[in-house]
């Protein structure tokens, strides 16, 4: 039907109307002080999600980019960093170290696995000549749904004490809580189509103190992502290259319905998000692809058995307007991900899982109690 | 007046109703069939605009990305380079050379005048070695409003034969002639809050075969600039990286109109609207800041005698909410700049002659005929 797609991928994400309609207004020019009083306010509503009081930057990229401007500004040509790999987007970290010939080391595990925490322990104690520069992870998972244990990671990145720890918070921020001045986080990159609800075209990267003090002697080459032009201006409430106006107005807005919801309200949604999508698929007798103990508060992936995942997706955006997101790679066709990230409500979580029960009855499969799924999700969504 | 703004900026420049509401649309998968449907058709009429039957590629960057970009995939650290600078952005893609570790020499012009082909021409003769790799040249430089002669500068570029010839097109593309085939230009890069119409936020590069040769061996590091990601994609109509979704489907508005419209229509609009302007502004008696013979068909910059630039840009902006651009650097409050590029008609440059002549009033500026900028526009456009 045209115009009812509900997107449920990991990004983009839904938009709000009022965003949308933010977006359509006709851009005012960036070097006005009606912009610079929005650069203001967007700045702080962006400390107050990371909570932190260091600078976040606003560059026009999409999340990879920010990821990389977090790594590329603050280390040389031959430095040892650690990558947590555990899927596509962990190691396309690892490719970003290598292509500007950094010392490359990855900390593996399989798809769908979280990341051990005491396999950096050990690296990290064993570097008693403190040549790892820097530990990247990402924090959720993209491409299976895994939420890695950052809160220990980092603790153990701490206790090295030079390292810096750089997270890939692209579908984690504003989808749990991730306090980057409690925790000591040292740089936070992320992207707007996330738990932002705006469309793709803006990067973020939140960068402590230890790292600008990296950055004096950080070597690898750069010019548009080199954030200490982003600093200088952002500090003046202004921006060194074109920003996109129209996203940051869009930004604007959605900012200031997440501050009226409250960091917790946020937080506690995305978590009852996530129990109701998994208690539904468990009541569809459906595996789930992570474990309860490190999923994803933002993506759910799903692992049928017996029936293959695409057509499962194919059936939900034919019959019902929904997309939700195959598997990445190796798992193409293997999983489906369901992305409940941002403006995302219980309603979306009910029409996703019964429109999953029918999607499953026309493919035959049917080892199921009837409406189980709602039911499971229902006990949990009436908690 | 409230949502009156007229940007006469050289960009954002304004943006037809049309694509403020493609833009207002939710967005869409970026990995669905029917948003690759939208890139094949964006990637086709992209390359008619450039007239090119090479690949043009899309990143989610400023113009200032994009031409970093068009210059980073193509050398190797300590490859010599010549850049001309006659303005900001000739400036500053010698800024990013040096970032990294390039071997810049610069060939100036004071800001206000046109590079001199003859220099180019001296440099890549005696270059008997082959040393130049690529010669860089901002085609329309927006800081002042001077058209420099590409097509000289080129020519010279292929009687050496082996330096590329790197085009920063962005306030050029879409206002003026720019066969990049016909000429043999390597690279040439853009924004879309220019001669596009649409807001920023999107760069492009277009990439010659011969581009792509010294892509091969080019050895400076990059991932997300990484123009051979874009290329293999491109050839996929998908993109490697989440693209800014809305802002391509107000792209797709955008390139319709603009193929409705024809190259032609085009360009002799905007020779049009810049020789009114430039009329408009010698009846009121107004000297212009670059001459009539390498004047930009984009923007028009304007020297005020006795009455001050941000005077004047601030009662068009209260009175008649014009914004026109001021001076950058040395030239604050030196000059103001009128754009006249993309969505731009007839009627505007009446506005903004008929008034800039009030203002010149309310200034107590008086050394015209009264009317005499209308008269001498009107003449033009009466042609």
């Amino acid at each position: 039907m045209d115009d009812k797609l509900m997107l449920m991928i990991p990004g983009p994400t839904p938009v709000p109307e009022s965003a949308l309609l933010a977006l359509a207004k006709h851009p005012i020019g960036h070097r006005t002080s009606e912009f610079s009083n929005v650069l203001g306010e967007v700045t702080q509503n962006l400390k107050w999600l990371h909570q932190t009081q260091n600078d976040v930057l606003m560059l026009t990229t999409s999340g990879t980019g920010a990821v990389e401007a977090g790594m590329i500004n603050f280390l040389s040509p031959g430095d040892r960093i650690i990558v947590g790999c555990n899927g596509k987007f962990g190691e396309r970290w690892a490719e970003v170290g290598i292509a500007y010939g950094l010392n490359v080391e990855q900390i593996t595990a399989e798809w769908g696995k979280p990341l051990d925490p005491q396999q950096f322990a050990d690296k990290l104690t064993a570097d008693t000549d403190k040549q790892i520069k820097a530990v990247i992870l990402t924090h959720s998972e993209t491409s299976t749904g895994v939420l890695n244990d950052l809160e220990t990671i980092n603790r153990h990145v701490k206790n090295h004490g030079s390292a810096l720890m750089i997270v890939d918070a692209v579908t984690s921020l504003g989808a749990v809580n991730l306090p980057m001045d409690d925790w000591g986080l040292d740089v936070v990159a992320s992207g707007s189509q996330k738990g932002y609800m705006i469309p793709p075209g803006l990067g973020f990267v939140a960068v402590s103190p230890k790292a600008w003090e990296a950055y004096k002697t950080a070597k690898l080459p750069r010019y548009y992502l080199d954030l200490g032009k982003y600093r200088k201006s952002t500090a003046k409430n202004t921006t060194p290259f074109t920003p996109p106006v129209n996203l940051i107005m869009a930004l604007h807005t959605t900012l200031g319905m997440m501050k009226t919801e409250g960091l917790e309200g946020i937080f506690s949604r995305h978590q009852r998000l996530m129990k109701a999508t998994r208690a539904g698929i468990k009541g569809l007798n459906m595996p789930l692809f992570a474990a309860d103990e490190f999923a994803s508060p933002a993506i759910t992936s799903v692992a049928p058995q017996g029936v293959e995942a695409d057509k499962i997706r194919s059936i939900l955006k034919k019959r019902f307007d929904i997309a939700v997101a195959g598997g990445q790679d190796h798992l193409s066709n293997k999983i489906f991900r369901i992305g409940h990230l941002g403006f995302v409500s219980d309603r979306d979580i009910l029409s996703a899982i019964s429109s999953l029960e029918v999607a499953l009855r026309e493919l035959g499969y049917e080892g199921f109690t009837p409406g189980g799924g709602i039911a499971a999700a229902a006990r949990v969504l009436a908690e």
